[in-house]
């Protein structure tokens, strides 16, 4: 059961352009997030905007974020500046009878707040964990779990999900009256992220199979 | 033949974390760009980054980014603020026999600069242009171009790529030497964005037929 509480926009979590495709189901949040491998983090460095590509993980209403140690962004983040960290997912290409209505389908979660450096040695495992599990399902068990020297040299981050804002396109073009007659090819090509063959190390021992968590893999 | 000069590194555009994955050719530049449907757009707004997807194109070393006049983000990034534009590509996930090497493989271009708006009529459709070839190749020349109305909601900036970076990460996990003889599963599982089967626009005439445009689209 989904009881959760709706998103609650603050001014800057409130959807304005196309306010039609903002969703305020917590739900969604959840949804949009989980089935990300990536997202951008962006923090102001020297005034300026630095966005990178950050892996993730949730847990509940906790977003667990990690990088090395000597990454300034992270540096930055932990050190309480403000961030933004959004996900997008590319659904499809809508093509329309003018150039003018070309979109695109997405969806998309961003969250805004202040990081918080995660220093509990239980949390930071709990996150370490959330974070393995999210990008490589079932690895935890099934591998050497992180030792001291690796922990420290892991910067763990904590952002929470009070104040994000998730938007959606889906669907057709939304064309002019005066374009619908006009004998152009319009809808939508879908766009797809899949999974590939795995690539088993070279240095792999004979005899290793690929397990399931890896071959029966499926994206969300 | 590329006779562009090599990506000139500033003290923001250098890679620290993990130099070995960065690259300075500029080829590799445009062709992460070039190989993206949406890019990230980080500005600063009251003290605070935001980062949404952008919709983009290239011409030679400049990026066009469009969106609506009304948009925040664009607004401020038209006004001068300093931008940040970062296209990443996840190309796998990378199974390591420690949680700890665990990683991704990818392809990431972040450009640093301030946003130039393009005021210029001819500036204005060759950028518009630029963005509706990269959405959606052969599209300008099917549909209907942009009449005054369109071209006025449209926002157009131009971002110089005289400022990025580049960074890719391939191959197998680095592992610790302790860690080989383990028989636990290590490799890369790749990650593909595909193109699926259009989906017509209910609204469309009967006998408009995909056109090879659309059809025949590969992903770069």
């Amino acid at each position: 059961m989904d009881t959760a509480p709706p998103l609650s926009p603050t001014d800057r979590s409130t959807v304005r352009r196309g306010s039609a495709r903002s969703r305020t189901d917590r739900a969604e949040l959840y949804a949009v997030l989980d089935a990300g491998l990536v997202g951008h983090l962006g923090v102001v460095l020297g005034g300026a905007p630095v966005v990178l590509p950050t892996g993730y993980g949730r847990h509940g209403d906790t977003l667990y974020l990690h990088g090395s140690t000597g990454a300034a962004t992270l540096r930055a983040a932990g050190a309480g500046a403000p961030v933004c960290f959004t996900v997008t997912h590319v659904d499809g290409v809508v093509y329309a009878r003018s150039a003018f209505h070309h979109s695109m389908n997405y969806r998309c979660a961003v969250v805004h707040g202040t990081a918080r450096v995660v220093t509990g040695a239980d949390e930071r495992l709990l996150g370490l964990q959330v974070l393995t599990e999210h990008l490589a399902p079932g690895s935890w068990a099934a591998t050497r779990q992180p030792d001291r020297k690796e922990l420290a040299a892991t910067a763990l981050l904590a952002l929470d999900l009070t104040e994000a804002s998730v938007k959606v396109r889906t669907g057709p073009p939304g064309e002019d009256e005066r374009d619908l007659a006009a004998p152009v090819w319009a809808g939508v090509l879908p766009v797809r992220t899949v999974l590939g063959e795995p690539e088993p190390d070279p240095l792999l021992p004979e005899g290793v199979a690929v397990p399931d968590r890896v071959r029966g893999r499926r994206l969300r």
